[in-house]
């Protein structure tokens, strides 16, 4: 866990997914007295559901403020090559992914945390925060580079050469299994029934994309019901 | 300067002012044989002529794309804090600054490079690119962090991570002082009429702000005239 001065404000990426939900009330019950912002990012997510959720637990949470930033751009610039963005190629489900692909999966966007630290550190500095929390967790860092312990280390010796208000990111999580955080997050009094992980667009979470899989598993493992409907139920 | 393979692709941030131009001729003629991409950043910047500046040379240096990336999302998101963003503060003469702010001065837009750098390094990712050039250069570094080689080799040390199409940056000007980048650009046929470099929105540029007075004196310096109007010459 960070260890952080009580009474200072923060700042928290908020995507409206189980991860950085938990993380939230965490950062606002254990680590901060001060405000909190939330801030999150409109990429052009096929699940704008998520968005929806991330709003639904700031205001739950009692956050000082919710930053929406509008990134749609970010589609058209990487040529939609990932199946994260709207207009990408269709999400394939778990047990269709080749091993290849299980090393960085399809739903991968280029160089997505470091764009969005870079923005979130940002912000922090312009508003005099200095501490950045971001939901990067366990399991994660077997698919995606950025959300590993080195990229977060690595990430702090580049802010920290900040001359005037250096930032540090902070993710508490990050050697967490996510049956874990989902057990911490419960004790907490989180309602995951608004948090949103499928990466597929419809009204109801598909049960069958990888991170729809993930979650299913780990609420199992954790020996809890999942609250949200799903169009279909955990295989194996 | 760099050394990399002929014949590879390449992107390189271009902002229409004279160091990121010099830059894009040298890429072309001398680094790179394969094809370049030039990316700029609509950051809602007062100098909106720069971003015709840069499409002007461009096209003149013969790219294979140029994408402007439209991000006036930022100017709200920081505040206006920095006096580069319109609606931000006015931009003060050089000889009105305080010695602390020449430390980081009032166009220091907060985590500007990591952000176009973290953005940039998406696009080539994106496109097959592996090499990213910017146009830090030795005399940024007394005022901007993000402008130092610590920060490069720092930001270098992050994208080294990414397991599938790892992107490195490179900025071959970074230890040239602007005299002798203006000398190196004219050796390759820049035309300096067609860069930008005032921080005031004027029709013409002022010619006392702080990168006015850097650019005068470097062209005086290397007994060269500006080709650009002013709206009063150098004082000092």
């Amino acid at each position: 866990m960070a260890t952080t001065d009580k009474g200072m404000p923060a700042v928290v990426l908020l995507s409206g997914g189980v991860d950085s939900t938990v993380l939230l009330f965490h950062v606002i019950r254990n680590l901060q007295a001060g405000p909190v912002h939330a801030v999150s990012f409109n990429y052009g997510q096929r699940h704008a559901r998520e968005l929806e959720c991330a709003a639904w637990q700031a205001a739950q949470a009692g956050v000082e403020a919710h930053e929406t930033i509008d990134m749609r751009f970010l589609g058209g610039m990487l040529k939609s090559g990932s199946a994260l963005v709207d207009g990408g190629p269709g999400v394939p489900a778990l047990h269709a992914l080749e091993e290849e692909d299980r090393a960085q999966p399809p739903t991968y966007v280029p160089n997505r945390n470091l764009i969005l630290l870079a923005l979130a550190s940002a912000y922090a500095e312009a508003h005099g925060v200095s501490d950045v929390y971001y939901g990067a967790q366990a399991l994660d860092s077997y698919g995606y580079w950025d959300c590993t312990p080195a990229f977060l280390e690595r990430v702090n010796h580049v802010l920290a050469l900040n001359r005037k208000e250096p930032v540090s990111v902070h993710a508490p999580l990050i050697r967490m299994p996510k049956v874990e955080t989902i057990q911490f997050g419960r004790g907490l009094g989180v309602d995951f029934g608004h948090t949103w992980t499928c990466y597929r667009g419809g009204e109801t979470a598909c049960g069958e994309c990888p991170t729809c899989v993930e979650r299913l598993r780990a609420f199992a493992e954790a020996g809890l019901e999942d609250p949200l409907p799903y169009a279909r139920g955990l295989r194996d």
